[in-house]
């Protein structure tokens, strides 16, 4: 009989795939996660069977997310007694995703995965579990490769759910869900219905239930099969491209000074697609943030643009073309502003400022940029130390003219990573000094000047 | 208003893509093949208004073919009269696919796409044309990453349509159908119905009118965008992949004697999907033969199974593991089989034979495999040299037993990719001498033999 057969078929696929690809490696205990559902009461049944062959020890977690009341707390009891009648150890949380979904303005379903996924992990310290396996299918698989390239992803969104993950591994992802069905009908094992789509929003059961069905029938039926090889296909694609990248992306990027450098024509002797893995992969490591599609391609288009042209990115980072480089900077410190007073030091993590009064006769003019002296009594209070802005303009000493703080520092050739950090001290609204770089022509000590204030600004 | 808005935005997007792909260089000269559809009409309308800034000279042809009788001809009509309207030169090839599916036994719309392909590149001689523009869409193409992700396909069938291949390029890639369409039906311009389906098998028109707008609606109404942009990143993917496993595949493969050699702990230094390019690429360039998914698999199983572990691939090609390689032959010479008579030279490519008969004294032996003496009396009709079989034994000199020749050849240890290319002499249906071997004892020369045979077999 043919039903038969295929059924005697499900231990040894799962066993090969699940040795193959090292998902449960002899001697590890593995906690099950059951939601009751069809696939996940026809996960345990399968390895329980399997446990002694792969030497595996097993446990059963149960997260009842409250959200159907006595349901899910029927849901409980039954898997608490498959666990008891299979002779296995059993853990239960209780999370509230409508809760944390409300407090937070999220969906349901996303606020359960979260919530699911943590109590797991505690479950699985608790058991003294090496790995939580849950029961995805290829079914599963089919759908999101489909909603991932329905709504626009690269490859790693193609490639589907991840057949391990850390310590998240899914051994039944080598069977369909029909099969796993047929399996449980064959051998008459109960399971709740519909526990399992407690985690599908409307838009995934659209597709599980009106799209896959369609291209079953009307365009291949081993439709979930094919899409689920190509998405291993592109896993491993994926690992590999990962691995290239990295390699490839130290030779052409360097972290100075805390900004991120990357060589433009070492960047183009890529080809297209890897240049954006390159430029992607350099921003991640170097910031921990993920740049979208459309912002790499913004990036490649400064890397085609004039000197100077800059993309200011999400997370307070920016990036420039200098020279042969694209520069990322993070602006992540906020602008500095500090009221001070003569006469005190004052100590920053990254500067230092002091000021006191001097005679005229005490003068000693010296060839460092930290060290200024300003006639003192043309000084009006407030005293302010702070960042620059785009609207700061001075009269810098020797220009005879205002100029503009940004163009002044773009004409003097300062790196446009360090014009960020540069300071100016302001007295009553106006700029009295660009700490390190310019007097301001107002304040310059003339010949009247009797009371001198010494300046001094030190990187630390 | 927006509708005309969008209208507006046809021309500055097709010209910035025809510009960013290089797709219709400054000056060329452009095919266009019109079948009279809304997506071809649609082409037309656009590029002759964009020729004048893209320096194009434009020329129209219609392949007629001859499936749907005075539809057809009405099409034909229609789409001359059009390019005599846009003062284009116009072209019209005749082609009958239902006859050709007949012959071949295959489907009408896989005869016309041959035979339209076929038409397009003559008539492109014959305008004197560069390229030869096809009305593909996005819609097409998502339409045709979705069929292959179903049937099953590697990265470059999830690549989709190609927007450059050979001389044949796809303007219109960047535009939506529906945009298409409302582009004519602001410009009132006419088209003909259904023509352009010509091309299309039911599997196709299923995923157009049942599957896309079906994840418009319920999963994400930017799909189609979103899979051609998906499929735009694969076929980079693709093209890097392609130069990089060329180049890789230089490292762990080389020709000798006609056979490929790719070395195993070479190849298992790549990660699992390079490992199968790599395979693919270098068979492919060694025999043109392209292999399929599953027979790669079958490959890597030999690489880590028991050296002389052999696979025969379709196309004569033959695969087995031998010490630190797999070995790749193809045994596209057919069987060699000719009768022979004694005293006469026969000459062939790759070997001579000849024999004469000499007397007992005259017989001086060497230490040549390639000569042997035998008696010339036991020697009957038919004389045949020809391939060995794996059903062939002899009784091999000095062993005193039959053995298979197979077997006798492995346990000399003539490399595997030798064998296939040794010959027996055959008299009457019983071997006589394995060719540059051994001589079968049951001809060596007795005490009592006067008459003497004395063979030569030589690789030339």
């Amino acid at each position: 009989m043919k039903p038969q057969g295929k059924t005697r078929s499900i231990f040894p696929r799962v066993e090969e795939f699940v040795r193959r690809r090292r998902l449960l490696p002899e001697g590890s205990s593995v906690l099950l996660a059951v939601s009751g559902g069809q696939d996940s009461v026809g996960m345990l049944t399968i390895l329980r069977e399997l446990a002694p062959k792969l030497k595996l020890r097993l446990s059963v977690a149960h997260v009842n997310h409250l959200l159907r009341g006595a349901e899910s707390d029927s849901d409980e009891t039954f898997v608490s007694e498959l666990a008891a009648s299979a002779g296995l150890p059993f853990f239960v949380e209780r999370v509230d995703p409508a809760a944390l979904s409300a407090r937070e303005k999220r969906s349901v379903e996303d606020a359960a995965r979260e919530l699911r996924y943590e109590a797991l992990e505690r479950m699985r310290v608790q058991a003294r579990s090496d790995l939580i396996a849950t029961a995805h299918t290829a079914d599963d698989n089919a759908e999101t490769v489909l909603f991932n390239l329905a709504r626009g992803s690269g490859v790693r969104g193609l490639a589907g759910i991840p057949v391990k993950r850390g310590n998240i591994v899914r051994p039944l992802r080598c069977l369909g869900r029909e099969e796993v069905a047929r399996f449980l009908a064959e051998r008459g094992v109960q399971h709740r219905d519909d526990s399992s789509n407690i985690s599908l929003n409307a838009t995934r059961n659209f597709i599980r239930l009106e799209i896959i069905p369609r291209i079953r029938d009307g365009v291949n039926d081993e439709c979930v099969r094919n899409i689920d090889r190509a998405s291993r296909m592109l896993a491993e694609l994926g690992d590999f491209l990962e691995a290239y990248t990295a390699c490839e992306t130290e030779h052409v990027s360097r972290v100075e000074g805390g900004d991120l450098f990357l060589d433009i024509s070492g960047l183009k002797r890529y080809l297209i697609f890897i240049r954006r893995e390159i430029i992607r992969s350099a921003v991640r490591s170097w910031s921990r943030k993920s740049l979208a599609f459309e912002q790499v391609e913004e990036i490649l288009g400064i890397a085609d643009s004039d000197n100077g042209t800059s993309l200011a990115l999400p997370g307070r980072l920016k990036v420039w073309k200098e020279k042969s480089s694209l520069v990322f900077t993070s602006s992540s410190r906020a602008p500095f502003s500090r009221q001070i007073e003569i006469g005190h030091l004052y100590e920053f993590p990254e500067f230092s400022f002091s000021s006191e009064i001097c005679r005229r006769n005490e003068v000693r003019f010296i060839p460092d940029p930290s060290v200024e002296f300003v006639d003192e009594e043309k000084l009006a209070p407030p005293l302010v130390l702070r960042s620059w802005s785009s609207q700061d303009s001075f009269q810098p000493l020797g220009l005879g003219s205002m100029k503009r703080v940004g163009a002044f520092l773009a004409d003097k050739g300062v790196p446009r990573r360090e014009r960020d950090s540069v300071l100016v001290l302001e007295s009553d609204g106006k700029i009295v000094w660009l700490c390190g770089h310019r007097l301001d022509a107002r304040y310059s000590l003339s010949e009247q000047a009797t009371r001198v204030a010494k300046l001094v600004w030190r990187r630390r």
